[in-house]
């Protein structure tokens, strides 16, 4: 049997928490089976800061030179995230999805080196702009995907779910950004299409008025560069970033939009969101 | 190629936590992937202690008419073991294989269903001998492995490590026994032997005297409704009934031994250890 079309789909970790959402997306994923092969990317951030929270730890966050606010990642929380992203934002993605009779499989980037990624000297600026070098944080950039397992999975008819957590150049556990987790996926496995799924309707040139049914990835890239895109908050630019990737790595159509509607990605496929092609 | 024979190893969740007999073990495995495929089987129980102390949480147990004792699972303790035991315990066992050149994946029972087990109805004994009906408690009793998933991932060069979670009838996270994991397992997968890793050197009449080095599993039954097995901890009882329904599941030695010393697979194969066979 030729294989079907994938789509890589993005799902923030709050998503993961929302069991009505969440039993929609799956019931569209069901629907879908025969048209598509899904990869599902998520992240676990809602899920690490609730139990942080729950254990009395204050999370803490850099914000890059450029602006981007990134959780920080020392040891203790690296072990938390592993917990509460790959043990039950995981599990409770993937129970949602055999409930739907869509055959799941939960991996992290750890499994099989799934994902691979080098941790990152981060650059951190504090509100008086003094920039500080951070070398103990277990954040990555992800190198690799090992498309070849991820193809062996979708063969034999399973549909992985990839927390975002990659194995280091020491074999040390990596929080990584979800949406570049999509792109990674997307282009590693060729896929047709990337779709990030957030609570919002798509990318809004000045939210939320004017959202953008369609553009290019240099359309978009000279949007984020004006004042426009500065209206974005750090959650859209970071999804923005990971479409922007996933058009350079060669995906043909990425879309994002409204995850919490009843149908949510044949909704987008018919048209709704924000749709970015490469011209 | 025709593929090596099978052995499926079962550690306890301690032992994910102890790193320098995690990683005693991984170099192991290594050095024995030429001979051997391997399946590890983990539980988590010690992670979940330990995040539920942090939490002041309580852990309960219940105690059932044949004296077993079980950790009570709730609907909030099946989510944190969710996490120590899927995501924790997996995640720390991955990277220690990964670090000795094994190529681990990391999975639980949920994961394309690989253990599906119909939630127990339980019978608990109190103190003082009065019985009680639970009936929301997250504990499974293993049905069915996926064994084709297994074997599809042995095959592309894959060593599972799966954690002691089960899906249950509808859909839902069961805690599982982690001993009877591995018996399900290694009848599933006709293994060729299974070998549960403990902290002592075996099985012994009179702990901590007289270790047996090797006994059927009649006799083994026979010794354990006697006098002397008593004398064997709640612990070493589910590891011996492990053993047990590994045998009468088909497979021709369990073996019982310390996973704490140098090489501990390697010298179990040598002799070392409790060696448990059919006749």
């Amino acid at each position: 049997m030729a294989q079907t079309p994938i789509i890589v789909l993005k799902i923030g970790g709050s998503t993961a928490g929302n069991p009505a959402a969440l039993a929609s997306i799956a019931q569209d994923m069901a629907s879908l089976s025969s048209q598509y092969s899904f990869v599902l990317a998520h992240g676990g951030s809602s899920q690490t800061n609730e139990l942080c929270k729950r254990l009395g730890i204050a999370p803490k966050f850099y914000t890059s030179p450029a602006g981007i606010k990134s959780r920080a990642t020392d040891a203790q929380i690296i072990s938390l995230y592993a917990m509460a992203c790959g043990g039950q934002a995981n599990s409770q993605i993937v129970c949602a999805l055999q409930a739907a009779g869509v055959n799941a499989i939960g991996l992290t980037g750890l499994d099989g080196r799934a994902v691979t990624a080098r941790q990152k000297i981060i650059t951190s600026v504090d509100e008086s702009g003094k920039q500080k070098i951070i070398r103990d944080d277990y954040t990555g950039k992800i190198e690799k995907v090992n498309a070849e397992l991820l193809q062996t999975l979708l063969s034999a008819g399973y549909t992985p779910v990839l927390a975002a957590l990659a194995i280091g150049e020491s074999n040390q556990p990596l929080n990584i950004d979800g949406d570049r987790l999509m792109a990674a996926l997307a282009s590693a496995l060729h896929a047709d299409m990337a779709i990030s799924l957030t609570d919002v309707d798509g990318y809004y040139r000045n939210f939320p008025n004017d959202l953008v049914p369609s553009l290019t990835a240099s359309e978009l890239e000279a949007a984020m560069k004006n004042a426009g895109a500065g209206a974005a908050s750090g959650g859209m630019k970071k999804k923005l970033m990971g479409c922007i990737e996933a058009i350079n790595g060669g995906v043909r159509e990425v879309i994002i939009g409204n995850g919490t509607v009843a149908s949510p990605i044949s909704s987008l496929l018919a048209g709704a969101g924000t749709h970015i092609t490469k011209n």
